[in-house]
């Protein structure tokens, strides 16, 4: 398992699949990438693409390029070898502290 | 569709399954419970029974009635009327600020 610190407490954390379900007493299920999307917002266009190249060289699936957005940002869609889908977004109403 | 703002940024965004499986251009795939589950915090055992007892009451099925964890806290385990998990947790090792 592997814990991510982000801010004020907050924890991502990755689990095996086998391993939540024997925690939360509930059978494994099956696979499924519908379920949750990550969604990390970077401050341009080209940090969209510096991130989306960087996760199809570490091995993930681009699943949409980036491209512009109906709500006037840009944003590409990736897989990861566990399935789990990240999207890559600059929103231009949303400013990205570093 | 709902936001919901947490801290510096950060949101908890809530899709319907088809939205999610058309935004990223994946088909939308079966739910299954072990893809992820939020875990919460709280301050003391009896703010654990609290909030199972909240989440019951508002439809949500008890999967694991809050007990003695075996890292020396007190957790229990729903499940929402959408089947995402949610463990609501309290660890001695964590200060949670209100």
């Amino acid at each position: 398992m592997a814990f991510f610190d982000l801010q004020n407490g907050l924890k991502l954390a990755l689990w095996p699949r086998k391993s939540v379900a024997h925690d939360a007493t509930i059978s494994l299920q099956p696979r499924s990438a519908t379920e949750l999307t990550i969604g990390h917002n970077v401050g341009s266009k080209s940090e969209v693409d510096a991130v989306m190249e960087q996760a199809k060289r570490a091995g993930a699936k681009i699943i949409k390029p980036a491209e512009e957005t109906f709500w006037a940002g840009y944003a590409g869609y990736f897989q990861d070898p566990d399935d789990h889908v990240s999207e890559i977004a600059w929103n231009p109403e949303i400013k990205v502290d570093e």
